[in-house]
């Protein structure tokens, strides 16, 4: 019989778990590092059980009580073919668990397990949908492949759109030469940067163009436009195959709203729980 | 006085070089392995170097004769300030040179040395304009920042949208079939490969873009399209700056130049010489 459930949500910088009773009461809450079993399979996994021993040990619980509990874990990267078929090797004796992406169980708790979709648009973007019997996911696939209308992409365009105005191809604006200034207006220091920059980096460059596009600076107010038309080429997908309205997630999903088109607003709604609440649920939807 | 000349080409895969006499009659031609100071910097000068002693020894001078000759040579990566800067250490005794880069000598040797400019949209890309005193470059800063209507650019582009229709984001079509079909269909396979490609890797997926255009594949079309619209921001952002004609390069040169307007294409021009020529008219023009 299932006393307890656990739900983890794994990201890329850290993972969080919840555990809470039958009735649903939250017993404990912690959180560890990287829960991004595709980057770091094994530190993540490790991790997560550190996660699981601290959830127990706040709760005044015994690895006894494992074989009257369920986990379900929602990891970033557990989408991958060959990430999920390792995931198989993975157990804590006696505990029953389940690994799905953390977009899943992100959807599963933006509609309370009903039907629905979402687009997490942060520094990576992806798509999902539960049609009610299992998901779909779209895009994911990544900086160099994929994430429409990420904050990532979106930075790469930025700073791609900074080097053309800096050498006078295309007209310049006081957003790119804020950005050109950061690198000191040397096109070298920006290659020596990309030499680097990991995702998150590109990233931090849509916060200055959102800031800009609203003072209507001209090269911000096209990379908005470009990145929102992105966002609704993966929104109207995801409305068109789930036949659902859609929540939007991620740090780009404040900022991009106010540009999409009245009609793609009107589908949104605000998520009602987070990829926690969508574990616990589906814990509840397995087991009981 | 100059009784030889000697001119180099050296590009990311080989080097070639030429020495002739003070008439430009041909003495001697040889190739050697990369060129490129920006990423192998030791290795192409010393591919360099054994170029230039190969010259000599199938004319049959000595180093002796080094007093009398004067070296140019255009090399990939001797753009960026700090691989300049750098190659201020190198020389051979007695041998006057001076390294410029790659797109200069091939801008010099397309007009034979009259002010003009070229764009060279190969796996990278890259301006060049020469006014008659001085070069002046535009683009070139690499697959990640740069490179507008590049094949690395083109093939990137094509795979990101392979992927859309792969999932039904967009709408597909055989040409994305046929580019799926050599990742057996798997979008992970398409990722692992990201994870070593080169740029000439993504630009190897330009021809068959290319290819499904000519026959109105609708994404092949959209792609080529794209292409030619950065050819033209480039190519008019040259053309506004040297108020000159220009002359094209590259391995998409042919197949883009059919998209372009009728307005661009009539200010190309066929290339009168190639890069050596450049770089020995260079030498014949800074020391006579």
């Amino acid at each position: 019989m299932t006393k307890y459930r656990i739900g983890i949500d794994g990201g890329g910088t850290h993972c969080r778990g919840r555990l809470v009773d039958n009735q649903g009461n939250l017993l404990a809450e912690c959180s560890g590092g990287t829960g991004n079993v595709y980057s770091h399979y094994e530190s993540a996994l490790s991790e997560i059980e550190k996660v699981i021993t601290e959830l127990y040990t706040l709760a005044n619980l015994t690895v006894d009580e494992y074989g009257n509990s369920v986990l379900v874990a929602g990891l970033a990267g557990a989408n991958v073919p060959s990430v999920i078929q390792r995931l198989t090797e993975w157990c804590i004796p006696n505990l029953q668990h389940k690994i799905v992406s953390d977009v899943e169980t992100a959807c599963f708790g933006a509609h309370q397990g009903e039907a629905g979709a979402i687009f997490i648009c942060g520094t990576g973007s992806q798509g999902a949908i539960w049609d009610g019997q299992r998901f779909k996911l779209m895009g994911g696939w990544g900086f160099m492949l994929s994430d429409l209308a990420s904050g990532a992409s979106l930075g790469q365009k930025a700073l791609r759109r900074v080097l053309l105005a800096h050498e006078g191809i295309i007209e310049n604006s006081p957003c790119m030469n804020h950005i050109m200034s950061s690198f000191q207006d040397s096109p070298e220091q920006m290659l020596l940067w990309t030499q680097k920059a990991q995702p998150r980096d590109w990233a931090h460059y849509a916060k200055v163009i959102f800031d800009y596009a609203k003072r209507d600076d001209c090269n911000a107010l096209c990379l908005v436009k470009q990145c929102a038309a992105e966002a609704e080429t993966m929104i109207q997908a995801l409305i068109h195959t789930s036949r659902s309205d859609i929540a939007l997630f991620g740090g780009i999903a404040a900022p991009i709203t106010p540009w999409l088109s009245d009609e793609i607003r009107e589908r949104l709604i605000e998520p009602k729980g987070d990829a926690l609440d969508g574990a616990i649920l589906l814990g509840k939807r397995w087991w009981g």
